[in-house]
């Protein structure tokens, strides 16, 4: 008899507490489902996207939750429904977002990692997936330059959360009275990024209680790279109005021109006036595994912490995001999360508990995340991935506005052409990009290059539908 | 011709590119591993654990990365290694954490979002998902009491954040100018828990600069649950030293005991004194779906705000805890954490906005987390869901501690008693519980019901498996 004999009364339908026959075919009808759904998504001749306005979609179909269980039947029905509204992120014409593509590897692990289904905060209930974290971390701090792969790192739900912690543990190690006593214990903190870096420096800053104002945007050339002098002139007027600077986040891969710091510099300036430098890697932290492109991050080896999604360029599934630490004082990490909660971290386990990480963490219950980059590591040659010009932003002139004199109206009117087409775009379903405006620059096309499965056929063929969607505008 | 041709120099080993008959035979050698290791792992007959201690494991298997590229072969080896040494969380007799168990709807779930592969952060890449999300807290929020289920919310990457993000929105209704200009704008904040709570209201407070020490936690009554007296009195005091009271956390569920505060009562306070009221129910959350143990929630339709994790209670896979919030101001949660970066959350796309989520978030990208939850709904009666003493702490007294007359010397040993046998319990594999010591309390063992595979049988086996590893000490 079950404990919980009424927890499942539609249990007859829905074994669900064994593994007996029925539910491994109900598990092998789900895989062919998926597994068709994967041939599909690979396949030019089918559309990226299915789309509908959400009003649409939800009208669709019944995605309502009612008293009723459903039958085993209704729920694979559920799946279709479910996957084929979905956008098949995996088509070799989806270039929307920096992570695109589907990898194969990682995929398998992430089904063993769901079926593995435990939690990171203790070796107790993850022993495997703790040590190749530990394992994973090691490396890539190798990787970095750090020696010996010395240090300390976690993986964390995405780059907002990496950057936070590395504000966060900038903070600390200035002020470790802040953990008790709060902001009102230490002077006015200001952080530093350039104009061009990732929004979550400023989220970070807001949550953490230091103020988006607090983070400065320092200048950047035309390229997108912040420019150092600007940022020695910016620490120096903070400084004489009686602010202590303790955060700088360069950045490795601007989200929008795909731009790098130039880290040397920058990380002479933070070593002169005693500041945490920050590298904000997480779309071009991968370029470290690229024998040809690494210069690009050559000083990294100088932060004091890295955030890096091998998410991204590394095509590892969502979600993957590394913080690395160069701890010069040790256990820095440990000590500033910690809270000793004692039905978790117990001193008098009998193992070495220096692999119960959670306590470092800011979350308590924390996804297995490291096995799907695990994995795909032992299976692929990172080290020769060569991408080039991954970020490629541009305008597309329709006919119609090619000669039109009026600089203001001819503006005016490309704004609209990238938001048109792109609507058009996903109505016919037939590829995705993205678009966005820069400074007083107008609506531009945002074409990242990082889905494995593109051929050059087909950037030909989003050249040649935005010329076809956009001919008439 | 690809454009990454070199990025997978092993290609010839793992296409990994399209779904070719190559990779679905490998993708289907991995689930035919995966589904032979649920069956093993719901058989009793088999360990819960093969045990081995950190440096010991990291020997006994090759774990390390390397630049050569393995063979599929040896990525399905690596797989059978990792899934052996990994604990089984959905064995019967595993009962170490609030989270155990596998239920098969939530892990076919979350294998179908593993291939979709997107992010919640735009409607725009997770059309399907994001309505999900929208369907499911709207019916979890008309599960609390709210009026039409009206609010907003937000499934985060475990309690800890959602209780991050409830204090956050205090924080910001109370002091909006707090963003921009930092804790340094406002007066000395503090917030109240029961000393029973979550360690994760001290971390939150850590984090957004409050501090530790502005945490006061109230005593708990001998089952755990919070003294609203004692609240009171503690406000009252906290006011006359001109601090701002501004946030009271009660829980539903505490880690421990298992016990409920008493939230009318503490609803009360917090409506006399102006203060936001968060309910975390990350353990308790889930007996709103009971029709028999919902009253001990009474009251929670009054709270500002609620985290509750199914990923607990109601055995859906790691990770899925939601916040939600009853939103007096309309766009709170948008407007405390919105950075409109203009690359993700475009004004002038052809689509209704609202159903662009990602800005109310302190991530960026954010996992989807929400399907395994919305179909193990549509599979299942929750509401008959009826647990009884999910908590139970005791102690065993081995029988040569049972005649120690000196109460110092008594306790001294019987402290030592349950980590000794879970260390042996480990060893064995046979079965898992946790313990912990709590305020003058020794060492006790906590057992938590909340594995649905669990049977009466079973919890017998445990207890008899204490007396079996115990009868020596």
């Amino acid at each position: 008899m079950t404990l919980h004999s009424s927890v499942y009364s539609s249990s007859d339908l829905l074994p669900a507490l064994d593994g007996d026959l029925k539910t491994l075919n109900f598990l092998q009808e789900v895989v062919d489902i998926l597994l068709a759904y994967i041939v599909e998504s690979f396949d030019r001749s089918t559309k990226v996207i299915d789309f509908h306005y959400p009003n649409e979609l939800l009208q669709r179909n019944n995605w309502e939750l009612s008293d009723e269980p459903e039958t085993l039947d209704d729920i694979l029905i559920s799946c279709r429904a479910t996957l084929k509204y979905a956008i098949k992120t995996a088509h070799p014409r989806y270039f929307n977002q920096l992570s695109t593509g589907l990898d194969m590897v990682g995929l398998a692990a992430d089904w063993l990692t769901s079926t593995a289904n435990t939690n990171m905060f203790t070796y107790e209930v993850a022993p495997v997936f703790v040590l190749l974290e530990y394992v994973t971390l090691k490396k890539m701090r190798e990787i970095i330059g750090w020696e010996n792969g010395r240090g300390d790192g976690i993986f964390s739900p995405g780059g907002a959360i990496s950057n936070m912690y590395a504000m966060l543990l900038a903070r600390y190690k200035m002020f470790p009275e802040v953990k008790e006593k709060g902001m009102s214990s230490v002077p006015k903190l200001v952080a530093f990024t350039s104009e061009h870096s990732h929004f979550s420096i400023k989220k970070g800053a807001a949550a953490l209680g230091i103020g988006t104002e607090s983070v400065i945007c320092i200048k950047a050339d035309e390229r997108g790279k912040m420019i150092p002098s600007d940022l020695e002139r910016r620490i120096v007027e903070a400084k004489q109005k009686g602010y202590v600077p303790f955060f700088v986040s360069a950045t490795a891969g601007t989200t929008v021109y795909g731009a790098f710091d130039p880290l040397i510099a920058i990380s002479d300036i933070c070593k002169k006036y005693g500041i945490w430098m920050h590298v904000d890697g997480a779309w071009g932290g991968s370029l470290l595994m690229s024998r040809k492109h690494r210069w690009k991050l050559n000083g990294v080896e100088r932060a004091n912490s890295m955030t890096w999604n091998p998410h991204k360029m590394m095509a590892v599934p969502l979600q993957c995001s590394a913080l690395l630490v160069r701890e010069e004082v040790s256990g820095l990490m440990q000590s500033c999360n910690q809270m000793h909660a004692c039905y978790l971290f117990q001193q008098d386990k009998h193992y070495d508990l220096s692999y119960d990480t959670g306590d470092k963490a800011l979350q308590c219950g924390r996804h297995v995340d490291i096995f799907k980059l695990w994995l795909m590591w032992r299976a692929k040659v990172w080290r020769v991935f060569t991408p080039q010009h991954t970020n490629v932003c541009f305008w597309y002139l329709p006919p119609g506005l090619r000669y039109v004199e009026d600089k203001v109206e001819k503006m005016k009117r490309l704004h609209k052409v990238a938001p048109t087409i792109k609507a058009r775009m996903m109505e016919y379903g037939t590829t995705m990009v993205s678009y966005q405006p820069q400074g007083d620059k107008v609506n531009f096309f945002r074409m990242v290059i990082s889905n494995p499965a593109a051929t050059f056929e087909d950037i030909d063929f989003l050249i040649e539908e935005i010329e076809r969607l956009g001919q008439d505008l």
